[in-house]
């Protein structure tokens, strides 16, 4: 029997909503469900894949405010929300306008001239999403978009912790008869999650290292792909010759955009000791500027921590720091204002690799910033954690900051900008380390996660076998 | 302290050979050696690379007869040998031609005007190769070469079943000083293979299914990528249409090269019922004009069984068969001839999907042929096993065939020929079911596995970020 779950609203702190997970046999029935439908799916022509989503697409338009303002509760963001719905919306249309081509094969000569290669590329079944409470609406698509168009069923399992966009989601998917039949959303948290792995042909995952682990050692016991974005611990490095105000800027947003919970927010910021004072003092300065947005969603930029848990995270990562030696210079503490949980910016000093908020993912606006020696000294920092997702350089000019990025490990790293690889979703990359695993989730390259690809050795002289006859 | 392993001659059924596996501290130096050579060779230039795998090939060229000589004793082949040996020598330019293309990756626009995408490719440090005994030299070398191209070290442990040839290999590469820094062979069995995986960033198995899974287990608990070529059971279906001739001579080329211990061999035959005694009759006709090459290596077509206890496996399936009602038409018994293990290319009819000959990979040079009274039926039992790795489909014409190969779930499908996957190796395909995981072996996709993507976002306008200020 499910358990119903009790869902905290991240500005009150009270349990205001509820969820029951489906039972084991009511999910196998929607995933049996979903496969019977998506025969007819693989085979309807990309043209009419395209009409229906773009069908969707205007239907998640008419729904728009109810969607932003069930997500801006279960995140208690607006203007990300609205930049979320806005990413969806883009991903779309983008997706819609690569995808005739990328599907078509043309076929290949092969190097005995009377056998010649064609494509069929066949998309796995039903594929399993299960995505995190940081961007429940876009993390819950991004993968999905392409899987659909690659002609898969989808099922998708957001978290337990923000699934209030769910129910006016499923009002659009169920607006568009085709998409319905081929794409649901299920309630639940890990044992849900678990449930799912257990039914698909593939999963995508994104959330934590450790639960993402358990992701990919359950989707081998099945012997199905899986494909997992997982955490970060983001460094900046700031060379000696950046421009202040931009570095400073820009690390401040992406530090602090969605209170710091994205993947790829940075975390920590390595300094040219010659620049190190003046640089902090313009972060601080920027950083006291920000405000948060209590009492009022519609004011300032700072929302509330939205996982409890992440709070307790956050929290301790700020003890540990301060017990080892590191200076406040603003924020510094977890607040509880009106039962949710607060931090203001937080720029942090005298930091050292020995404190947990230079190593493991703090996921809060939290700025530990360290004054290196030499940019050999940067790098060697900034390689020095068990994460590798994306990174970012600051230098006087681009050929010294792609210099340097050469010698980081990580997927995505912006150029004298910070948390661009959040915003530009068209280049490829791969996650390093515990950062991530599998094909590319960005980029034309996601696409062919969803399906395999079949060669066809055709014959196309009647010759008899050379090689034995 | 490692035990030593004797190596079982296939000819005589006699341990000749001996081989000893590295300790746990031996594999782990050998394998940091590796990794601290890789440095070098990811930094040097791509036609440098070439370079030292061309004089690699002239090494190999030049030990020719020494590698065909151990291979000989291993497998007990002599002209398959031979064409692994060509099969590669033709990979090795096959990828120093496509290799330069396919390492330079040009900048893309981004959607946001200012920023533009930059690539560059990290190659894994330390790549392992589990490989099998059907094909020693080949398989384990058809994952080497891109994964060397690409810039990274690869170790390689091939099966203790057939290692001879390792000791001539290692010749040839100790005359290359730059490759002998970056690429080895251990000897050693599956307690050796797990090591391996312990020690390196990526994987590459090629054999069977339950020890793949193992593998692939292995690999998600390390959370590296694992690439796995598992078996098959592949199916034939020859239509009404079909040319007779060409027909029974490529299937049985298909079924019984290398003594049917090929993944890709054909494995079980389904032919339209109006064709089907004129198709027995011709095959079983055919079939017996093959000789095993007894006592003399030189003369006839079928070596000996390769594994002892594959010659148990084929034993077992032709007396499950038998017991269930199938009708020998030729060959049908493993002889012991001096020692080793014999099977005569064997046709049997009166077959179904209860025979473990029909759903399980066999591995032998067996011919179950079935009558099945319609392309649906052929094309629903073609698809009723666990195994997708390959096919073949015979018909009057290639659009007749190729429509039902549309249907049937394989990675590679010979259209009006068999085989063919196993020729050519320029094809990208991807395994279905459990006959493989991961990315294309095949093709020019294949050199994707090796390296990680990163993605440069390079702000080329000095603006202050837009979202924030």
């Amino acid at each position: 029997m499910s358990e119903t779950i009790g869902v905290r609203n991240p500005r009150t702190g009270i349990i205001d909503y509820w969820i029951t997970p489906p039972s084991p046999q009511k999910i196998a029935e929607t995933c049996q469900n979903l496969r019977q439908a998506q025969k007819d799916w693989q085979q309807t022509e990309v043209e009419q894949k395209i009409a229906t989503l773009q069908q969707w697409k205007q239907a998640l338009l008419s729904h728009k405010t109810a969607l932003i303002n069930t997500l801006a509760v279960d995140t208690s963001r607006l203007s990300e929300s609205r930049l979320e719905f806005d990413a969806v919306i883009s991903s779309l249309d983008r997706w819609c306008r690569w995808v005739p081509q990328l599907l078509s094969v043309p076929h290949e000569n092969s190097n005995i001239s009377f056998v010649q290669l064609q494509y069929q590329l066949v998309p796995y079944s039903l594929v399993g999403i299960i995505s995190p409470w940081n961007s429940p609406l876009l993390l819950s698509l991004i993968d999905t978009i392409p899987a659909l168009l690659a002609g898969c069923a989808v099922i998708i399992k957001p978290s337990e912790i923000a699934p209030r966009f769910i129910q006016p989601l499923m009002q659009t998917i169920q607006t568009v008869p085709q998409l319905n039949q081929i794409l649901t959303y299920i309630v639940g948290d890990g044992n849900t999650g678990k449930q799912l792995i257990d039914r698909v042909d593939l999963v995508c995952f994104t959330g934590g290292v450790s639960t993402g682990k358990k992701v990919a050692e359950a989707a081998a016991k099945r012997f199905i792909p899986a494909f997992l974005e997982l955490g970060g611990k983001d460094p900046a490095i700031v060379l000696e010759s950046a421009n202040l105000d931009l570095a400073t800027s820009a690390l401040l947003w992406g530090s602090v955009v969605n209170t710091g919970h994205a993947c790829l927010s940075i975390e920590r910021i390595y300094v040219a000791e010659s620049i190190f004072t003046p640089f902090v003092d313009q972060l601080v300065q920027k950083a006291k500027n920000l405000s948060l947005t209590y009492p009022d969603i519609e004011t300032g930029e700072i929302g509330p921590i939205i996982a409890e848990r992440q709070a307790k995270i956050i929290r301790e990562h700020l003890q540990d720091a301060v017990d080892k030696g590191a200076i406040i210079c603003c924020g510094g503490t977890v607040e509880n204002l009106g039962g949710g949980y607060w931090c203001r910016p937080t720029v942090l000093t005298q930091v050292n690799h020995s404190m947990k908020v230079m190593t493991e993912e703090t996921f809060g606006p939290i700025m530990p910033v360290m004054a290196v020696s030499s940019p050999a000294e940067a790098i060697q920092l900034a390689n020095e954690t068990e994460y590798g997702l994306s990174a970012a350089v600051f230098a006087g000019s681009d050929t010294e900051a792609i210099a340097i990025a050469h010698q980081i490990n990580a997927g995505g790293i912006s150029i004298n900008d910070a948390g661009l690889t959040g915003l530009i979703h068209q280049g490829e990359k791969n996650s390093f380390k515990s950062s991530g695993l599998g094909g590319s989730r960005m980029g034309k390259a996601s696409l062919r996660r969803f399906f395999r690809k079949k060669l066809m050795l055709v014959k196309t002289e009647e010759k008899p076998n050379p090689w034995w006859y």
